[in-house]
């Protein structure tokens, strides 16, 4: 910082006007080595939340954040390795699944994943529920696990992009988390770091994701897709619905256990695998194993009825020392059988019409899956399983969701939330199409047309 | 803050909705005490920059402030005391005048003064280069001088809105000072603190002035006077001219005696005056002592006239402990002589046209008059006189100012930087008003007609 004035700095984007890559650097550089005081970066943050950052602002800041920490190099390992993200969501269990689906057809996967917090829970607490699973890889053992079984899924470390985590930590208590552009450099900052050479991104949109709105989900899109293209890393994201809750399984091990299912073909025609195979077939296209995302979709269908998939998953599972067994027999788990179930309302008569996400994503937290605060402990075994979908006939009495804890949770508070989140009818709902939009630096394509999928 | 998340107070100013009254109590009590850190104050302070407060919310702000420290009474002293503030300019001596003036007829006025800070001086650090005058007097000796005096000019103590104090320290670091409400809370939560029972304020305005423009001093004279009637405080605003310096002399001493000058009435005829007669005027009617402010202006003009106000400030100094012999004879102050003169290029044919009031403010203080940070010491004598002003005749060689300094400053730098700040023309140039217009709860009226002044 020696030649920037931090009020300066502030105050350009205050003004609405542009900071250049040097000032964002500056700015950046001098809050992780402390000559930038808290204060002066929250100004700067509330600024920027206010006035917005340009594409080439977030990617500066982007630039800077990832700098600030060790970028992993796998140009060692053959192919074109091909990274994933998601926006979060309830009951996203896509990771699992889609990694070693992916790394099955030929692609490596190379993926650093971070904890839940609040009504959505992450990748790495969900494999943790895994006996034994690790994921506290060195740097060296998450290179050769790319090479030897083309899929890794690790914690960050401290060591990938500190300044997000700091920056990062800061907006949770300045009410500055909700702004695109800090979002997006804070998300790009991350899977920059992974080592992939491409990458896809799933932006979820819906009351049960971060962006609510088309508008919001499509904004982020383009500027997660824009900060790819001046990083020189081809990027295509695909807009998916959060309506609901994705699959019938939320937390930690019940979401692992329906992952499980979905590598043995048990849920192919399920929003939840259409979402999986929309992703992969734009993985293994951008990873040069199929032609288009179409023929890369049906890749990742053969993939998964050959069983070469699952296989991957227990090479995966394997490698980052779990307990291989339990993937062939998820009945084996310790403390995994139900608690207590909730029974539908006398109301429910006919079909479920509606579930809310966020409603069902708090519940889990209730019942310990989730974390308030970021050093909390999760119930691994904690959730909902066979959840009644919107679709799904109902009469009173049956049971819209199994509960399950290993500790004590206010049961019959968390029932009445659950039953709270349905909305019953007596005809189907229309549902709203799984897989919105896909967007890259061409332009948008909807995706919601019935010739988009085959299934 | 027991109730309140600082968090969403934030988020409701971003967001642009208004806070309670409650809240802004919240929030400054909150940081007063350490409760809310100085990072989510500056989210705040930049989120209100950014998006505004509203009157009411101004007022409560104010009132937290104030609320924070003492709030002197002075109900006990007799008469309606008068109070009066000044946004600051460049050799503004007008508060030295105006004290003894008013109160030689009749009218108590107590205010605290701060001391300078950047391009425009203090009223504090101007008197105290009257030898051993004081300024650090208790509330006891302030309220004791307002009834024996009727007149006093003190410092700022700690006690007075400490909250304003922090939070202007922190404003000063985060981009975040040139906000009309910030700053009009700013001053009101010092000036209602002073224990008058009407306040008139100088909104200066032009490049030598905060305020640089009439609408941003409009709006400002309208925000103080706004918070003044939510606080039952008779307000009157006048706005007045700051594009050249105030008067002939620049610097602490420098001003003090031209202040005697026009105590002894040798400068009737001058802008100075005319500014000084103006908020008189406002003053002694607003203090009971004059039907209409005309009437003012008139008993003031005679106050000069007949010695009464010059023997008011006699008795102002001494008791506040200072040599009354340099009021008598200010020639004795030692060091006063000049110590290098500015003569006029060789274009300067005919008449000075302009003279810009911000470099000149800014060569008194590399003369030493100044401070560029708040611990620094000022060299009371150090400063400029005899300043040629817009309309006076000059000829190449002629004097265009006097400087004064009893350390070591750049002469030849600050010589170029006051002849920079002269143009000059063959005809005298058209001059601005001295007063603009005033403003109080009924509504502005223009001052700058040739009724407004008898002169």
């Amino acid at each position: 910082m020696s030649n920037v004035n931090p009020v300066s700095l502030i105050a350009t984007k205050r003004d609405g006007d542009a900071l250049s890559d040097d000032d964002l650097t500056a700015l950046v550089d001098g809050y992780t080595e402390g000559a930038v005081p808290d204060y002066q970066m929250s100004a700067f943050l509330m600024a920027a939340y206010l006035n917005g950052l340009s594409a080439r602002e977030a990617a500066a800041l982007t630039e800077a954040m990832l700098a600030s920490g060790t970028r992993i190099d796998l140009s060692d390992v053959p192919g074109t390795k091909v990274g994933k993200h998601s926006t979060g969501g309830v009951g996203d269990k896509v990771s699992p699944i889609l990694v070693p689906l992916v790394a099955s057809c030929g692609v490596p996967v190379a993926k650093l994943s971070g904890r839940g917090l609040g009504h959505t829970g992450g990748t790495i607490d969900k494999l943790e529920s895994i006996p034994d699973f690790r994921t506290d890889l060195s740097v060296d053992q998450y290179r050769r696990q790319v090479a030897d079984v083309r899929g890794v899924i690790a914690g960050q470390t401290g060591e990938v992009a500190p300044a997000d985590k700091k920056i990062y930590a800061l907006r949770d208590v300045t009410a500055t988390v909700d702004s695109i552009p800090l979002i997006a450099a804070s998300i790009m900052s991350k899977k920059l770091a992974e080592g992939n050479d491409a990458l896809v991104l799933d932006v979820k949109c819906g009351r049960g994701a971060f962006m609510k709105t088309d508008a919001e989900a499509r904004t982020l899109a383009e500027t997660l897709v824009a900060i790819g293209a001046e990083h020189d890393m081809p990027v295509a994201a695909v807009m998916t619905n959060m309506d609901v809750p994705l699959g019938r399984a939320v937390g930690n091990w019940p979401e692992i256990r329906e992952a499980i299912a979905c590598l043995r073909g048990e849920h192919a025609d399920t929003t939840l695998m259409k979402i999986v195979r929309g992703l992969a077939g734009e993985m293994i296209a951008l990873g040069g194993e199929a032609e288009t995302p179409e023929e890369g979709r049906a890749r990742a269908r053969e993939a998964i009825e050959n069983g070469a998939a699952l296989d991957r998953f227990r090479r995966l599972v394997e490698a980052q020392g779990g307990d291989p067994s339990v993937v062939e027999d998820p009945e084996i788990r310790p403390n995994s059988a139900p608690v207590a179930e909730v029974t539908a309302p006398p109301r429910a008569h006919g079909y479920v019409a509606d579930l809310d996400a966020l409603s069902v994503g708090q519940a889990t937290v209730e019942l310990g899956a989730g974390r308030q605060t970021k050093a909390a402990p999760v119930d691994p075994v904690a959730g909902l399983t066979r959840l009644k979908k919107p679709g799904d006939p109902v009469e009173p009495g049956a049971v819209l969701a199994r509960l399950h804890a290993s500790g004590s949770p206010d049961l019959d508070a968390v029932r009445a939330a659950v039953r709270d989140a349905y909305a019953f009818a007596d005809a189907p709902p229309s549902t709203a199409p799984a897989l919105k939009a896909r967007y890259d630096t061409q332009g948008w394509t909807s995706l919601s047309e019935p010739h988009a999928d085959p299934v």
